[in-house]
């Protein structure tokens, strides 16, 4: 490990800082929050009292004191989210898998030869074991097929459109209604303390931009994810955007700190994530010098949400949760950390 | 033409506006600026009266008026400035050319072979001539020597330490005191109603992001332009992002629409240009169906800054000075609309 002011100094100062809390009157002051959200609010009502919910606030309250070692600038303030798993649900699979092959279905009476053609056979059969088996190559073709081929106002219309009538299988409720009520309430929280929140999502970036802020406050120029190429052209004395089967940008993995830089120019002093697919955006985030928050959204009520980690298709988390604790990642156990996880519950 | 409610219908409500404006009880509530600026402060103090600064003014005042038919919610207030030549001079060259032929001369001792291996032979030599004829070829080749290699921290702080050092030939000044300081102006007067300001340029987006905020107010993550490929890695414990030689993307004529949408994700309803390289951002901004502004800086004073259009290597303006008139995009006059070009004069 290098040296590193890292988050494990708030354990380091947890006792005092709780000792300082029973004496509300002089922790007043380095809870800026507290006076902007109204005294006697808690700004995170759907998380249960406890130290993961500490983390967040005394990470805030440090950050943003001014007089403090720790203070970070407001323009500095920059916190990346995941979404898949993050902000909402990714089971029983990625929304916009669901979305894929909601289009397959939809453009099929265009393609009769999808009906012998892998793998667009096994999507309009919902054939999920044939479909995965297709693998990366596979996905590519699909999102190819549903993805391009028309212009970004189309393609936005068709995701509005599609959003606007899709429903989960299971909570029988629209997909963007599946976000984690706890979450919003974390990016609101964030945002109320001079951050600027951005998506950092291996989805698609213009599958999120039509909804995003309606659903978690993020405008779309604050959505980095991945995306296909596209190309400017005029056509009956109007320009537009066409997007081309061809891909741009993979926003995933090691790919998420490139495109952090890349979109935003500015390294994030807080992300959050829920799977090895966020590793790297962890490391780039908390291994840099500061006080710095990771965190990490563990799936572990089977009853109200999903249980899973290791063994997964969507959403692995193995290698992340390994080093968690060695990188003073805090890990969110989402049975126990969260009082409501739907703004519907 | 496009059916296309676009700026020219000020020109023809300038009569009527022009009236108001004389009644000031009556124009007060449609200026929010007016109270937001104070009353009696002009926010373009640059800027000669005439047409140009009017139509900025009326632009403003009609997307602004909350009761009005051309309203434009904040959220969608986008604005996007060309850099070399609209913000700041680019003659006698693209201020990145004069770093890249500085770090040429910098990093010559641990090349030997640069002096004899074009076109570094002839960056050494300030050999501009056989510069030129290396084309976009050769301009790669020294931008890859120069600009790559090292990680995303190092490539800032070489920025960041020539910017303070070096100086442009002509007027001695360090080249960010080069920015136009009507532009500036224009820059602070449409943040103040709501705009988000971003650059969009051909320039490299990590050459600009050092200084845009300090400069321009423009914070790096509303910087969009050209850039080459990054790899994340972990070297000796610490995450770092690496430099490498290859182009990732060109923010540049048809590249500036593709970046604008890839980058932010909305349809900008301003765009500030000066050269054929803006054609299309200008083309993308105005022909969209609503009010919009569309103007492009036309280099006319030979004595307090340069004098070029059609003729020249760095910002050529021909086509889209050519169907300026047509696309009713306003052209500003440098000679005659602006009082002041520079801070220091």
């Amino acid at each position: 490990m290098p040296p590193n002011r890292s988050f494990s100094g708030v354990s380091r100062r947890r006792a005092l800082l709780t000792t300082a809390a029973a004496l509300s009157v002089s922790i007043g002051p380095a809870f800026p929050i507290v006076e902007q959200a109204g005294a006697q609010t808690d700004p995170l009502p759907s998380w249960n009292d406890g130290a993961t919910k500490q983390a967040i606030t005394e990470f805030v309250a440090r950050v943003t004191r001014q007089s403090g070692p720790d203070f970070v600038p407001p323009a500095e303030r920059i916190a990346t989210f995941d979404n898949d798993g993050t902000l909402w649900v990714e089971h029983p699979m990625y929304t916009q898998l669901a979305f894929a092959l909601d289009r397959v279905k939809a453009l099929a009476p265009l393609h009769p030869e999808w009906t012998d053609t892998q793998p667009f056979k096994a999507a309009l059969e919902a054939d999920m074991k044939t479909l995965g088996a297709s693998g990366a190559h596979g996905m590519a073709e699909l999102v190819m097929a549903t993805h391009a081929g028309m212009t970004t106002e189309e393609f936005q219309k068709i995701v509005t459109d599609w959003m606007a009538t899709a429903r989960d299988a299971r909570f029988k409720r629209p997909y963007t209604e599946l976000s984690y009520q706890p979450m919003i309430e974390l990016l609101a929280y964030l945002r109320a303390n001079g951050f600027k929140t951005f998506i950092a999502s291996g989805g698609g970036v213009e599958f999120m931009r039509p909804w995003t802020e309606r659903v978690y406050g993020v405008p779309p120029e604050q959505v980095v994810g991945s995306s296909i190429k596209t190309r400017f052209q005029m056509r009956d004395g109007r320009p537009e955007l066409f997007r081309l089967p061809e891909m741009n940008f993979i926003d995933d993995k090691a790919g998420k700190p490139v495109g952090i830089n890349e979109y935003i120019g500015r390294r994030p002093i807080a992300a959050f994530g829920n799977s090895d697919g966020d590793l790297e955006m962890l490391q780039w985030t908390t291994m840099s010098g500061g006080v710095r928050l990771g965190m990490i959204v563990h799936h572990t009520d089977a009853v109200r949400e999903y249980a899973y980690d290791r063994d997964t298709s969507f959403g692995r988390l193995d290698k992340a949760l390994d080093v968690a604790a060695m990188n003073h990642w805090v890990v969110i156990d989402m049975k126990n950390d969260w009082k409501r996880i739907f703004a519907f519950e």
